[in-house]
């Protein structure tokens, strides 16, 4: 069975409690949990980490490395400071693709970029947490050679 | 039944032709079939059309007003230098998703702006035709109250 | 008789039908009947035009030259990023009066930019339809050498 | 009788003195007793008053408050450096147009920025001292609601 | 009893051991223990942090959600490069005032953004370890609706 | 007895007037009466000066020289744009405190720049007018060597 | 026979007509005739064209693709904003010359970048209407390997 | 017998009193009497200004106007923030020399900016009180024709 | 014996798996025990720390004072963004020598910024492994007063 | 019999060495005696000249003032850095134009700005050596009054 | 008896020749045969030199150290671009004294910008050749410790 | 016996002079002869230059081309501002080492851009005189394939 990584950065572990008409309104164990099951109906295991460290999230892309078969990242405030993220998806060799609940180009100009975006295969904005179930099925689709 | 709009920006006529490893194989005529047939197994009516003028793009995005249920649009170079189709799409009801096949974010920096993208409810990167596929189950999702 | 040509840049067509509070209630169709009741009043012919094409309205432009004695023309989105269409005013004798319909430099700063103003005689922002009124009038006035 | 405010800033006392190319031929004080008589026209009082002193200018504005029913203001220089002028602006209820006599925007890059804009409800550009005119028209309607 | 979080950013640890020029000759236990006298003479109860950590600094605002009344943070060199604590306050309630013990804006010009300054509810600098007096007496007013 | 100067910039004597949402209701007249009588408090003399006038807040501040012990200065708007103020403080020995009543972080991007402060001892910002009271406090506890 | 297009972009049908400072007095027809002759006596056939539009600038370029052996293209206004015409030459084999009657390095700064010069084997800048007949020349030698 | 105005701007009345190591330990007084007296070796006769006010300033330079054959004019930090003394400048047929006691170029780059000396025939920057002597010299030759 | 502290920033632990065009084929366990022999030959004890975390870095920075004679840093990706790691270092007495295995000139714009570097006493980039000896090398040298 | 000069510039004289992916793998000596033969065929005596001596190359340009009746001119990296080309091409009347061997549009973005390029009559670029026969050609036509 | 050295930079040699609206009428020879006369009415001997050359220029103001006991600078050109004459300006004991014959604020832009300025004890801009006289003026002064 | 070139750049003969706090004591023939018997140590064979003129520096390079078998290159200035001395090294064979006396990102930020940097291998800073001995030993680990 195929094993995908969901990765979730600062502040994700909020969800729910407040900010709701940005981020919505589940809380992201509801989310995880509805991705699990996504995943399950791929015949896809889904292992879900959330950490507010950057050092964190580096140590658990590092371990995607021949461990994941994709990783679905959502690297939060991050996205537009760490040049170590983005190194560490550089690093490896597992396919990752950015995820964003919100529309980060409708937000503050800070957030239009994004400095991990380039070491990813693909990126999601704006969706919800729809997104991270379009990145489960893009992953699929390339493990599975589909289009 | 409910129908979707797939619009395509300039020079996605020549895909297929030159720059392969930038865009793919694929013929835009393929794609669009394949989209078209992908949007039938949801029910849904998917009409394509592709243009190289900014003009004609901004008459089909009113054209879907009130017309399509939603919009699925890849707005090509236009993405980063078009305030028009940024108040176009500004300028409907219908959702719009914006698609990209190749991850801009690796590209030139001008490529790295996108006018049209806050005006849009969401963006797919970098994950080839399959952003079509994946921004037609998005909408798909909506129309539906899905998750 | 002299001859004035409303020009109407991308998007103006859906005044009326969505963001009233940025463009007002009033339809192209009723603005452009005014327009051209005020100019009647000063015994002027006023021909209106709208096209969301850039080339259609350096088209136009060029039409004005040694065919209208004045062009009352708001360029929407196009004022922000159209060299060419300075390039097609600068390109004519006849003077040109830019309009804005709502204050551009209270929304996003891409719009605090034009590329038109340097080559009209004028430029009305903010004053929503009244704008064309006065933009007519100021024609007039030049016309017949008034003030 | 309803009365409108007409504020010019620095250096406007030097007009028809020098720089005629730019500023035209006319004195302020010929100016002020055109707009008074066009004002008077429309059965408005117009006051007039000129200050090469930003405070001064910020107190004028301050009085216009329950006082004035509309300000025509050219804030000449001060358009471009002044954060004060645009809180002053701000802190009133009075509508306020924006005047400049030459097209700012075909000369010096520094001309092309107005803090002041964004607090007015329009701004009327190169039109010479019509401009005042207009601005009073301007002014005139909306407080009549006409169009 | 109300309850105040003093939180500490990185290299606040080293205060007084270096560049007391800067930064006066304090240990930041010695800080801690009269902000701690301060508190109680206010009848409030200040519980002390530092980390070097930007995760742990996240996981503390996290934690002052409904559990404290009021946040005194320093977010040291983090205020100007980290996205990620600004969301961490603006995810919670609790009022955050932010305290610099040197005057940043002497300094390089990279210490004169604050990417979290937005999020709270104000900001005191330059006034050595006395700003986080201030700062706790700024909360026990709102706190008791003092002013 | 030690004298404090309590010293306002442009827009602040219209406080309490309008835009209460950002500035609070109270008037300029009811705050300077709180902070007498707070200084009264701490046996220090607070004299109240406001002026709209860039060149009256320095010959004020020159003033200050050797005749007050401190000076809690909002500059407001020239906060942003004044090199002048900034020199006139560098000019004297009297310390000053720089207040801003709203928290400027949250406004337009030329709020957050700051050409005073460099040469204030401290700044205080977004705390409401409980922030001339903590200057105030900042003050008294410097003149009298506490902390 | 071998096939070059001269490819002609916004506001080159005005030639002649004004500005004869910076652009000549010869109109487009006479140069196009002129070029075709010179073409001739190369045993080139040079097939010309001039639009406003972008769009159809970018089908012919499209069309240049396996169908002429070289493009002469003069993009006008359009080469300091249009990715999309960058896009379009790129999209093709048939090499591209770039050329410009006048010096644009000698006007405004936004005319001093060009985003359709990359795209392009080279560039030919401010020697008027010779510009054209040395392009020819240059795709001429190229074709036979001359030099 | 001709005249010269010596104008200096803000903060220059506190000469002698602090920042020696900039300014040098003359008095404002004093350097004038010595202007004066050097003036007067030349047979011009010098009045001196100085204002800590904005408009004051460009009051003075409107009536040199006609009425001095030469100004000496030190802007101090309004050099670096005011169009409208650039513009009153402007306004006048007197040739104005700018002049700066310290070498602008060794300070904050926002010193590094002059908005007046445009305005002016030349500038004297970093001689100290001798700028002023070199100054009077140099309107001197010019009212004479020498060199 | 004296001691040096080799301390390895974010993703250093994954040289010799990927990108070896970039960084080599070692494993940072051979290049630590290399360093630590070339280290001995010289009679100093090198000790070797690396983290993904940059709290962990500033910690351990924060234990060289006093402890180590030298440290021998990397900061990877963190060099480009991290203030705190630059404070860090500027808190303790002990010499930093920054060293890069890449030209990091040759690479994307944002690596040619170093915030760590100026608080450390000289950087060696672009030699590989070998900068690590080379920086034991300077520290010995500067230990030992030679040169 | 009249002369151009071909002036080349700094490191023209590797050409043929290395980067000939670039450059192409001409010596400078076969492309000069190729464009002497050109000239000769047109009756024009080419001089040919090479330095990496920025003053050199100033110089040349002087003594090209009333002695050649044109410059072919490659300033290669000077291009991009020196004024004082710049204003020797200003300071003769000699006409001027410039050429580039490779298409610097494509290349780093310091490679896109020319000093040089507003003071000679026009620029080609990208064409290799043919740049330097098309120069020749230009020149020529011109002085015979050619197109 | 005191020695100055005249040292001109790039493009000077021209003087006479063309563009005399910009830099007179006067030939350099001309220019430096008053200088020398002026400087032994202060029994001062100048010695003169021009150079195109950078390195010249650098060995030059070299040579000035504890030879000269003051340097008149015209850098031309190379005052925009070159660090190397600042650091060696910046090398030498003897007081540099910086001249621009033009008003190089009222050109283009990168004239505004001096490099060599912060290393040289003064500047005089604009007053053509009567800046070198008032530069040997200020030396002198400086030297006899007048004023 | 191999053979290294060790050349300097501007101001870099002034050594010993001035600036000894930046630059240090020795003079550059004290350096010189210190490298050389370091090289020999080593069995390499170090020439030395040094240079004013940009020009003779690019010379050098190139004539290190198949005659040199490493370079340690101290650019100076030269480094921030000379594209032609990156192409010269770009367009050579041999290796070169970058070698800066002072840490120039601790200095004005117009001295943290290295222009030469990307061409060389590797680039040593602020390790005084010491940064050539480590340069040299570099070459020398590198041509004896070392580490």
């Amino acid at each position: 069975m195929k094993k995908i990584l969901l990765l979730n950065g600062p502040n994700i572990n909020m969800l729910g409690t407040r900010e709701q008409d940005i981020y919505g309104m589940d809380t992201l164990e509801q989310i995880e949990k509805e991705v699990q099951e996504f995943g399950a109906s791929l015949n896809l295991q889904v292992d879900c980490y959330q950490s507010n460290h950057e050092g964190d999230l580096i140590d658990y892309i590092h371990q995607a490395h021949q461990t994941y078969n994709g990783v679905v990242f959502n690297p939060a405030a991050y996205t537009h400071t760490s040049v170590a993220l983005h190194d560490a998806i550089q690093a490896i060799d597992t396919p990752v693709v950015e995820v964003h609940l919100s529309n980060v180009h409708k937000r503050e100009s800070f957030r239009h970029i994004s400095y991990t975006a380039p070491a990813c295969i693909g990126q999601i904005i704006g969706l919800g947490k729809q997104g991270y179930f379009l990145a489960v099925q893009a992953l699929y689709d390339r493990l599975n050679n589909l289009h």
